[in-house]
């Protein structure tokens, strides 16, 4: 797909930063950022990381084209003309490893590392942030819908609440990721190849006599896809039954309506007495539709009490991410060239959970080869040799040393897979079917304690004896 | 600007309502929609329209690509060709009115009117909510933002926690609207003239070995953009004396500091000791910014600490307008075309507020001419003649019916404003600077007791003896 041009959506300070270290000319000096979250959102047990494809869309198109270079002459830091120079001649030339799309991924570890000149890691950091930040955070949003619902149809309806047109699509394409069927967007399904859902509103109804002869028209034009919306003037008493006709004067021509749409109202008492009229109209296989702000509360609510909804239409509350829009993702630097070798750098905090974990790591999913079930992320320090050589691990919590566990018989499955080497994109990414079958994989992973919405288990994310120790030194250096 | 192709941009259940509008040949029927919100967002007591410019050029744009159309091709509705090439020739005839951007604007009263070809007013619904909805959104709680730090320097720093990449610049946009000073992100600068601002992250001071280095290297690149983060290690210990030492360091050369910027902590205490500090230096120039998760409620408080902080970095609350991160701006049928001419129509509901009002709507500020203020924003049908005729108004509560003004010395100014005619755009829009000083006299329209931020009064929304009889008669009907 093609993408807009995005080389200025990043943040003035990034600019500014790449001017003085052009100015010192360190601009070329080696560096590695790693992007993870402090919090998984929704109190959830996992996330799941997306956000990639729109990041290497990004990589390849980042350049300055000549507006943005005439743009940046006219800021009133006054850049100097040979920097906006070395800015026409940027190409991006670092190096990117990432999670894959779908797969479940939790709080404190490295979802992306980017190392390359400071020049070129210091200027992606807003947009990779943006994009994994909010694609992240509708997929998850997206799997908590699917977990209480997991036989049913999930459509994502939000495009008019959605935060502008982006958020559509990409939210679309983040939540087909995590389990759901089809969005209403009809360029998410372009873009993206999702499929896509719609039947009629309100305005059709209005806009004719009466409701019978709306759903008449309507299934008239589109006889193999007629989902009536039923709520318009009174579901029980002029919707379900104007629908009923209709799915009988289908049938007299070989057709048979696919559903009745519910966009307001008691939806469990109004299900389940639709359904009873549907049925007993000999119409078992008209299905039921449910809209109007849902969630997985109430989906789960509405579930708990019968209610006979086939496929849900889930909008405002999934495409905003409404009880947390946010993922606080962050990115930080974990090392710097001096004196041509790379060495860890830490971000200190007065409060504790901020302060960085130093160096260049690596995560592993530790699965246990008897259970199939994933124990443990382990976040080991490059050049590490522990898992290479299938040694017994100890997975141990530091605050509390006593809460550990010995692991020998293990997979060791790295989280990051390598993307860009050198500016050089090495494989294309995964199809959107295949990241939906690696989802699914990736949460027959794990046990059931650590999925479920409310209260989940969590699950061990834990640093190797090294990277606990080298944070451990930097602390003690800098409190010195 | 250029924009993106968003003529997909929208519910699949447009293109079916088109199909099957084209399918009766009904296509060219005259309709009349309203957008409008139901509720007030944050408990506040206006909101800040916003949109239009994105509104306009989506439909200066909007015609189908042949992308668009092998696309159609594919979905399984099986579209007739012919359909198709309806398409193709498709292009946005009809005419639009729309509140102008920075009006304050309330509920229940419409916002933007379009009326034209059922065939185009119902495409179009899905692209004009979300540019709407979301806009208005975040101009309304830049406003509330504003109100608690009138004299401070305001900036939108939200990118990295934007919801995708649209959401950041138009969000950005929307809060310079409504009074907002400046953004971080320069692609919302370049687009929009928006003053951007920014320094520098931690990531800068890491990658040096001493703070003061870093702040001695980064003031020799932009010595005349010297704002400088303090909190990487210990504020008050070391940023804010190493921050003093470069500021004096900089009195030898003539420059001056322009400010520290603490990003974590106790934002109230912080300042005080820093400004003390600043001050006891003769620095007394040297201004505070402050950033870290603020919302207007946040430095609300901070000021009555008496946080001695001159400009406010607001980020997350802010772009993703987090306490609610959606308006439930709505888009509904009020007029359709019967025998030739335009009849009103009605969306009944079994919740009263969700029940439309009928008719082609014209919307009038009362302003009272001895006072220069607002009374009530009265609705009316087309074709009425008291406002025109300077009549004395009666502006009544219909649920109360003696809670009832009278008022003969006012001015009414329309809320609406024609953009486009028949397909045609009538004047350009206004330039973002003519935008915000509207804005600004908007407000000095308004008692105070409408605008603050807790308990506002309500500000009445009336509709005219006629369009409330009109609305009566068809509820009536209906009942029947």
């Amino acid at each position: 797909m093609s993408s807009e041009h995005l080389t200025l959506h990043t943040d003035k300070y990034q600019i500014n930063m790449m001017y003085a270290h052009w100015f010192h000319q360190t601009l070329d000096q080696r560096s590695v950022f790693e992007a993870y979250f402090r919090k998984l959102p929704f109190g959830n047990g996992f996330a799941v990381f997306s956000g990639l494809e729109r990041i290497v869309s990004y990589l390849r198109d980042l350049r300055f084209s000549e507006a943005d270079l005439a743009y940046l002459a006219t800021q009133e830091e006054n850049y100097d003309p040979a920097f906006l120079e070395a800015l026409r001649q940027f190409r991006f030339t670092g190096s990117l490893w990432s999670a894959q799309e779908g797969s479940l991924v939790f709080a404190n570890e490295p979802l992306i590392r980017v190392e390359g000149r400071i020049f070129e890691t210091q200027l992606v950091e807003t947009a990779l942030l943006n994009f994994m930040n909010y694609q992240t955070l509708i997929a998850t949003k997206a799997a908590r819908i699917r977990q209480v619902a997991p036989d049913d149809i999930l459509m994502e309806f939000g495009t008019r609440r959605a935060q502008e047109a982006d958020a559509a699509v990409w939210g679309a394409r983040a939540s087909y990721i995590a389990g759901f069927d089809a969005t209403s967007n009809m360029r998410a399904g372009m873009l993206f190849g999702i499929p896509t859902k719609g039947t009629h509103a309100h305005a059709w109804v209005q806009d004719h006599e009466t409701e019978e002869e709306a759903f008449r028209r309507f299934a008239e034009a589109l006889p193999d896809h007629v989902t009536l919306l039923v709520d318009t003037y009174d579901t029980l008493r002029s919707g379900v039954p104007n629908a009923i006709r209709i799915a009988k004067q289908l049938e007299t021509k070989g057709k048979r309506m696919k559903a009745i749409r519910l966009d307001s109202g008691d939806l469990a008492y109004l299900s389940k007495t639709a359904r009873t009229m549907l049925d007993e109209a000999g119409l078992d296989y008209v299905q039921i539709v449910a809209s109007n702000d849902l969630d997985e509360s109430i989906i789960l609510h509405l579930k708990a009490q019968g209610a006979r909804i086939d496929s849900w239409g889930v909008g405002t509350q999934l495409i905003t991410a409404a009880d947390q829009p946010s993922l606080g993702g962050v990115y930080k630097l974990v090392a710097r060239e001096r004196d041509g070798k790379l060495e860890p750098v830490i971000k200190i905090s007065g409060n504790p959970e901020k302060v960085s974990t130093p160096g260049r790591k690596e995560v592993f999913r530790i699965v246990n080869k008897e259970t199939g079930k994933a124990e443990a992320d382990y976040i080991t320090l490059a050049g590490e040799r522990d898992i290479e050589e299938q040694r017994p691990l100890k997975l141990f919590d530091p605050v509390h040393p006593y809460m550990s566990k010995n692991i020998s018989n293990y997979e060791a499955i790295p989280l990051l897979r390598q993307i860009y080497a050198d500016g050089k994109l090495l494989d294309p990414l995964p199809a959107l079917s295949d990241i939906r079958e690696h989802h699914k994989r990736q949460l027959a992973l794990y046990w059931p304690e650590y999925l479920r919405k409310l209260n989940p288990e969590i699950y061990p994310v834990v640093l190797s004896p090294a990277a606990w120790k080298l944070k451990m030194d930097l602390i003690e250096k800098y409190r010195e």
